[in-house]
């Protein structure tokens, strides 16, 4: 059996993560993108949005991705659930990069209001490295968000200490924040600037908080986002109270069983540097032991746009079709 | 006769120039601002908007800009006219740093459409350190384009060497494309990236061409304006050919003797750079002799709000009302 | 009597802060600037080396500057301290910005070496908000650090409540590390990036420590900081935990208490933009409860060569001498 | 017959087109990359200087390159002629980096002093799209410089027109400046500026004057060099006067020919943004004619390390090699 010639859409090709899917899949050696949709630029080529996508094919309206094995979803949370329970009942494996599937449904109304699909839910988280084996079965996996991808990569190997305090301090690049032009996203507004945002009631709280308190209780958690000026990447710096403080070999080996046979999370012996992701699939930790503090402290750097949502997205698919993870990553 | 308590107005002061316009007349020694109209932004606190200025004011309407002895007007070109109209039918002098005045009936029919009062035409040039004497008693000045107050005082000690030919190659900030949001603007697409944009068909052109054919026929010209990835400022490498091809000393004479005794221009022995420029009122130039290629090149820059804009408006306010040039501009 | 006529001397004015320092004074309206220290560019222009300083002065050697009322001392650490003890000596009054008089002479040698002259120690510690009537008294202050400056500002008005464990996350700009070239600091490395540094033993440490332990033992602290890439400015995200939590209502009191009377420190209600500090003497604060962490955050923004280094040591001068303690910083 | 198995050395790995180029050749299906020297790193791994690269490989010394089919040289100027000179000597094709065998010899002692083998002169001159076969057949090819490359490219088709003068105005990125950390490079030096450098005398002046005169007298030629807060990319905005100005149709005919069939050169219909080309070796060209000053302009742009250096270098091994021509570089 041969895994090559399967067909690839993708509902939501303008913004960045669609954008950068569809780059990725026009270059993943076994895929072949059949649709694009965007309901803006219907019948525009790809290759006019972006410059860098060698491709002949031209968008087309959401409806109009069908028939095909496998399905990104980039369309924004709400609009998803839909187009997803759609495409699933046409038989195609699905990917969703909208918030719609990552939270329980009481969570989720009270984040984003009333799920239109509760029963759907829970669905299988899509951090590969953490669910490989569901996700290899899922017909429809929930992309995790950017933030945390990077918190729950570099928390999780904590657990077994028995996590009872984080603050997750996130530095943001701008494609973060979306295509959509605003006063916000201006190039006046961000360069030279800093700022934390959402400090109260980002939507990838509930996200994180889920994935800390698997199977129990989990710690209190602060999460601030902040804008920092350059496009693609994330730096958190996390900050953990544990019930048993480890010595620093100790917390190496927790990290080294963790992650030690990972293709995508790096373990750093300094501070990771984002350029060093950037444009990579690539999550580097440097997790060290704050000994005065009594507490960790975990840097993690990834990219955004590549390991926080395309690139993991492209990751799932091959998890799920039975491809070799890395495909199309490299 | 004091010339103290001065009351300012401004109209349109949403925007960069506005809000500038505003700092600088707010800590101006002689000038008392009063009003200052956005219809956005009608009944919120100026510094709401603009946190680095310091006042008690609130935006008004346009309407209720009146009994003020100087008003600014901010609007965009089309809609500055009648604004114009009205406040020096109250009696007010004028500023307008709308591209409304600038041009002749004909030209400005051109590149704009008709103008609606083409009697009003022509206006005294706010290009402080060439028109200073008309400026002083001008009810209205139509204040320059950015573009065009580097090209133009780069340029006009070549005059009396008979130009020939001129090409205007300009690199802008981002603030000169304005503050609404677009897609051109958004920082993901402004960084790391350079690009020409409006290479045939920039509506600076005119205004160029027109300050170089003062009193006859002026040279050929080619401007091609650029945008670079900083907020601040405009360089513009400009090559010139002239009938009769001076020495350095020679053409160092013709810059001392236009602007030695100018407190705005500076004559450089070296490019200068624009961080040097910015934030201030100064426009460098450094013009030497390419004798390989038997032309001129000079190298200007100039901070696009200051100089470029607000900056020599209140210069021309203050040449318009008596008080010294610099006032306000330090 | 007046005051004015007073002369202020540099020393070591080559770098970002003794450059800055020299803007601020020649533009205050009651000092005199006569004396700039630099060895390297002994007999060189002030305004050669910063265009933007309108100066007559040339760079003098350290020996020379002698016979000035206010001396400020921009020498690295270890060198600051002979200086500083040359001026006192001659009768100035000395601000030095080095971190030679920060610490108490155990702490110092253990994160320095050996002070040269313990017995100096300590010296007024010159965060102006908090000190103000020892510095006007002092012949020497030790002007702060700049993330001691925000993180202690920050931290202040949280003693009375028991401050039990801090985290501060600082994300600071380029000039920060100083104008040495380096590999660090050059522009490829800088662009598109964000590092944590120094994140086991930066020398800022120990001064935050002291500043939280006045009169008892502090609370356990981490501190990390990070390069972005603007050139000026600090934001710290502050994360506290404290024996009592108050309510919004009482933590705005607390904080309108310690600083409603304060010019240079602002109360903001929304996270405050590190470009609305730049260039000003400001620090923003904006506090608030995490209640479901069951902690408090506060986010601090300055200007790490204004109000974090050269614009303090301006506002300690102007305490020092009987100043406005504004004078020069608006 | 097969091509693999080629091995590949790199004499100067440690700066950015070395750098790159270890990249690009370890991702290179046919080839091997088995030596990069770096008299500085001697011993480190090739990975812990440049963290995107995943190769086992340790840095070598230049005398340690030895043996291998292809070796690139990109040691400076001056450096690099002796190590060509024993590398051709020991069999191996060589690429050169630097500038030692661009110019023909007296035109290079002129700029760079005396050449030490002015008898190797002339060498093929590896602008890939214009001396194909020639690089073909070569056992040295002399790679372009940066600047060169994007004028030459642009201005090749203009050739049978009779080209009579030149300006170039060339916008670059920092990289180009190299890696060594300087007061020039320093991150607080570059954002937020633009700078015209080396206006009277840049070193590619002379390649591009010898580019455009082949066979014959060439035209008058400017080339002004700027700086512009970015890393990676040259824009070139080049204004030429013709002996017979052709209309749009004609001009686009002319390119159409030149580069029609031509991979890495691509004709657009609007000014190429810089950020289309980073990162790839695609030149893209958009010539206009500019009817009312009688001149064609031509705005140019490519990837200052790829197509104007390390990617050429590869493409140019790929041409010698018989491999395809953008093996390894899409």
């Amino acid at each position: 059996m041969t895994h090559t010639g399967l067909t690839v859409g993708i509902v939501g090709g303008s913004g960045y993560t669609g954008a950068l899917l569809a780059e990725l899949v026009a270059r993943h050696p076994h895929a072949q993108l059949t649709h694009v949709s965007s309901e803006q630029l219907v019948g525009t080529a790809l290759s006019s949005a972006n410059p860098r996508l060698r491709s002949e094919l031209r968008f087309c309206r959401e409806a109009e991705v069908a028939g095909v094995d496998v399905a990104f979803v980039c369309t924004p949370h709400g609009e998803a659930a839909a187009v997803v329970r759609r495409l699933l009942d046409a038989g195609a494996r699905v990917v969703d990069l909208s918030a719609d599937f990552r939270l329980d449904a009481a969570t989720y109304a009270q984040w984003y209001g009333e799920h239109p699909f509760p029963d759907m839910l829970p669905v299988v988280y899509g951090l590969t490295e953490l669910f490989r084996e569901q996700i290899a079965a899922a017909p429809l996996v929930a992309n995790p968000g950017c933030y945390p991808t990077a918190a729950l990569l570099a928390l999780h190997p904590l657990l077994p200490l028995g996590l009872t305090d984080v603050v997750v301090d996130a530095k943001s690049g701008v494609s973060g924040a979306g295509k959509a032009p605003s006063a916000r996203t201006h190039f006046c507004t961000i360069d030279s600037d800093v700022i934390a945002y959402n400090v109260r009631e980002h939507r990838h709280y509930p996200e994180i908080e889920r994935g800390l308190s698997l199977g129990g209780r989990g710690p209190t958690l602060t999460f601030v986002p902040h804008l920092v000026p350059l496009q693609r990447g994330i730096v958190e710096t996390i900050y953990a109270r544990v019930d048993e403080l480890p010595d620093e070999a100790g917390l190496a080996a927790l990290y080294e069983k963790a992650y030690g046979g990972e293709r995508f999370v790096e373990l750093c012996d300094a501070p990771p540097e984002l350029k060093d992701v950037a444009g990579t699939n690539y999550c580097r930790l440097y997790p060290f032991v704050d000994g005065r503090a009594g507490r960790i402290v975990v840097v993690a750097a990834l990219d955004n746009l590549m390991k926080g949502a395309s690139g993991q997205a492209v990751q799932n698919m091959n998890v799920m079709v039975g491809w070799s993870e890395e495909e199309g990553l490299l």
